[in-house]
């Protein structure tokens, strides 16, 4: 039994359910549907795709590499509401080829990822199909009492980042340039296992915070989110940004200038929040300001009609046309 | 602007979104993660993964079919715990050279089967991958105050059917042979488009159900699952299941016996429970007896060590090797 299609689909869910331990009752996989307690009154959840050729190359990422990096993604979408993982649900679209080992992989993978936060896999479904593996990933969490934070500020504060930023991207433009990663193995390993912040995600919610996302498309791009779902402005000041040595060893390597991996690579699933002014937080960095009104109206005289402005800059960045700048 | 390509993965957000209408306060589409309340301090949660060439073809099913399918196969799935649906997550891999009208399709059909049930479409996430669309639905449950019906049988009790089964599998039969389809459209239909018994689930859990689940891989398959997963046996009587003229029909026409299909064809999502014996609920018929002690213990002499048994047979059929008798 070395492939998926030798195995079968009960075969394969059997295989992975060994390797995630005994589902927690009353149903767990195995039944229609998985029951998760949800004390609040309410559940937080989200999905995410992650694709083979899109999200990962399995010459660059382990099974186990995928299967945590697929979790973290989800997870991180849960933390960004201020939540607590609980659960994971996972379906994989498989080629029948695909190896027992990957399996193997994936499963001890999202496990791991999950122990991180104490979250449960409870569920998921497996299908042959296609040439190319694709992971579907569900995660649900709990709010403990307190109202989510959503992406929309109400009112003026600090923009404040927790957890990296450009480390993802300076490993995979290292990956793509073929260069040495004597050193630099910790962004090689950053692009493949993110260390999103999770347990600031609730410290964030309890210390107050108006807005938060995490950063999965890149720093501007996803404080542009915030900025879209108030209709306000932010600025974010690079010099407050925390330029690792790593980076600008990689970016001497790659003759880049490691800043805008920060300010435009994602994947790191940092956490990017609004904390009202004067609030201190263990464990994030103030970055900049966001303001819910119109750039505007406060600044009648640059033209600007919100969006995001970098200080100091003048021009956008390639950041696929997420962020604008006046 | 004619392909998810051209849209881009913003634009086909935005697209989708707005056929489903406006998403549920206080965090839906467009945030980290939605938020659904959970009155009952639990949830109901699963996930299904669909994909062209293996569970959908786009020369038999119109788009809107395909998201009416995909809604139904987790809806039913949340019905045969007992629960009511309340939200769908939904998760799109697709090629970028997929039409709008497929986007829009789906959505339409995703949103009507939706309605069917009031559960809101509260987030989701597409990816321009592959050269065919997957799609990754997760839908969640309330099961309003009740336990949840799982497939594990605690006592003895009648094996009751609610809704149809063998019609898609007749329909598919239909359409794989090219055959006529005059006064067979029924057929065709229930094969692009389930109507799984919604209600049933939760009227059941109230009338005592001791085991349920949807009938998704057919009804000797389906019915394994109770068996399995309480250790006992059953009988099914076929005598007592519902031929239907249109079966007949399309029977006569292919040359197949009709009872195959309503004994191992699958997608109808029918709900096969077990009821403590002496209880009538209108809307089920009965089609046997299922006992979650196994065979040996009650039948000696027949060497059956549990599973399945079809009354009046001693062969098994086609069934992917799930059901065997005795």
């Amino acid at each position: 039994m070395s492939t998926a299609g030798e195995l079968g689909e009960f075969g394969v869910i059997a295989r992975i359910g060994a390797r995630l331990g005994a589902p927690p009752p009353p149903a767990g996989p195995g039944d229609d549907a998985a029951v998760v307690g949800t004390p609040d009154g309410r559940v937080v959840v989200t999905t995410d795709l992650l694709a083979e050729g899109v999200h990962f190359r399995w010459d660059w990422s382990s099974p186990y590499d995928v299967g945590r990096k697929a979790a973290a993604a989800n997870l991180a979408d849960i933390a960004a509401m201020g939540a607590v993982p609980t659960a994971l649900l996972v379906g994989i679209a498989l080629p029948a080829s695909t190896g027992t080992q990957v399996l193997d992989g994936l499963a001890d993978g999202l496990r791991d990822e999950c122990a991180l936060v104490g979250a449960a896999i409870v569920g998921g479904d497996t299908i042959a199909s296609g040439d190319r593996l694709t992971l579907a990933i569900t995660a649900l969490g709990d709010l403990q009492g307190r109202a989510p934070v959503t992406r929309a500020a109400s009112a003026p504060g600090v923009l404040v980042l927790a957890g990296r930023v450009g480390w993802s991207a300076a490993g995979l433009a290292l990956l793509r340039a073929g260069a040495a990663m004597s050193g630099l193995e910790d962004l090689f390993a950053a692009h493949r296992r993110p260390q999103p912040p999770y347990a600031m995600g609730p410290a964030l919610a309890k210390a107050g915070a108006l807005a938060m996302c995490d950063v999965s498309d890149g720093l501007i791009a996803d404080v542009r989110h915030l900025t879209d779902a108030c209709g306000g402005h932010a600025e974010i000041d690079p010099e407050l940004l925390d330029l690792d040595p790593l980076l600008v060893a990689a970016g001497d390597r790659l003759g880049c200038p490691p800043l805008e991996w920060m300010l435009t690579g994602g994947e790191d699933h940092a956490l990017v929040a609004v904390l009202p002014e004067g609030v201190h937080l263990p464990g994030v960095r103030v970055i900049g300001r966001l303001d819910p009104t119109p750039a505007g109206h406060r600044e009648p005289t640059s033209g600007a009609t919100g969006g995001v402005r970098v200080r100091g800059r003048s021009a956008g960045f390639g950041a696929g046309g997420h962020a604008h700048f006046s």
